[in-house]
């Protein structure tokens, strides 16, 4: 029977998710098992949902991308309002904000070329209440030339070991990063931008985290590129909080971009 | 023996807590019992915390003003930063932004004269993840005019009597309003600042919920008018939801103001 591959984008709040796919540890939940759950009660059959990749305990998505086939016909001309259908089956923490039909070639996680995290830092002498969730804190003033020099020797194709967290079978650390960028979004908010074809464990926070070390220790920030280059975790700073870090977008091939159909 | 009155105000994140007061049903936290927890731990005396006035279940406060005595000698010059101590005492989502040694006569409830609040709406056709915390969500364009011109007809002093949910045992209704705005905050943020000598039960919320009921049958704004003259809550519309309501601000006599000696 024929199935038809359905691509769709959803931002999340991680905050209280063990992460993006189900741990070994019962009595957490997971963003995908929330998902798939209302995808079989919205489509009345089981689904087996794929995602650009996972992500952390606490770590949110703006854009995380996914897919899953369904045996159900769908036809954009009937404006079914898909996203609507599922956001009502999920809690407010969790937003399906668009959907399209796939071509069948198209592997929410194995056609992504690369992705793009951001990383928010609230940088003033009081914490905020309403932002914990959502950002990291520095109480004292953060020298953003010294955190945007260091992450610049990451910029290329090299082994990321050092900033790869223990706990994965990936023995291939080699990555490319394409852009690293710091930049003040606010008068007290910095935000840092990643761009890479793909990420270790737990890799942007450990950047993050030793950018924030060279800082604090006002260190050179050519200490980074000494970093890399030992390829030893131990080098490294201390990830930075999940409650910062965001999967702002997951790029695909523009070919099988322009043959989706929205819903 | 002497004490000493401090004052200090507070920004909480109301999501999950039963409301600034402790509720007669078990199980429920206050934002209150957990920073007089966290002053008794600070202080290491009993201490009775008093507030501006409470907050429902779910609802937030940038600046919510509050005061108590301690048996404690508070040495301004010494810099020991109270807010600091409190607050590595309480959750993330409760922070002690400063605080002042205050005069006798401060109170921090019978001395306010008077208070704005101001409430959140998301408008756009998608609810947004980060924010289901923090504001309602309209998904329909909102006529921004409508809203604004039904709530000029309670600036004055007037029996709001209609706007005040049950459950109160206040039964002089009389408020004066001064001042209750809407503005477009972003593109798609609206928020409503309204100000006033003292409010009833949900009163805020009830006067949000009945200007949305208006713009949304499209109504003559002036019909907010004759709800409140009407003086009959079941003219009102529903409550808006409390995830979208911060208390902003609370004034006090400007010669009180003056005499507190920030620590």
């Amino acid at each position: 029977m024929k199935t038809t591959k359905v691509r769709f984008t959803v931002a999340y709040d991680g905050t209280g998710y063990c992460g993006w796919q189900k741990q070994k540890q019962e009595g957490q939940i997971s963003v995908a098992s929330l998902i798939e759950k209302a995808l079989e009660r919205v489509f009345n059959e089981k689904i087996t949902l794929f995602a650009s990749g996972r992500t952390d305990a606490g770590v949110h998505a703006f854009n995380q991308v996914c897919h899953f086939s369904t045996h159900r016909k769908l036809d954009p001309a009937k404006k079914w309002d898909i996203c609507w259908a599922l956001n009502s089956h999920l809690p407010s923490s969790i937003v399906v904000k668009k959907a399209w039909i796939a071509p069948e070639e198209f592997h929410a996680t194995i056609s992504a070329t690369h992705k793009t995290y951001r990383y928010f830092i609230l940088n003033r002498p009081r914490p905020s209440a309403h932002l914990a969730r959502h950002m990291d804190w520095v109480r004292k003033p953060l020298d953003i030339d010294i955190l945007q020099v260091s992450t610049q020797y990451l910029v290329g194709n090299y082994d990321f070991k050092s900033f790869q967290s223990v706990g994965t079978p990936i023995t291939d650390t080699v990555r490319e990063v394409f852009q690293a960028d710091w930049k003040w979004r606010k008068p007290d908010v910095l935000q840092f931008t990643i761009t890479g074809d793909g990420f270790l464990k737990q890799m942007v926070r450990n950047i993050v985290g030793t950018a924030l070390m060279i800082e604090r220790r006002q260190e050179n920030p050519v200490r980074m590129k000494e970093i890399l280059d030992s390829m030893d975790r131990r080098q490294a700073g201390p990830p930075a909080p999940a409650a910062g870090l965001y999967l702002l977008r997951v790029y695909y091939p523009q070919d099988l971009d322009k043959q989706c159909i929205e819903l």
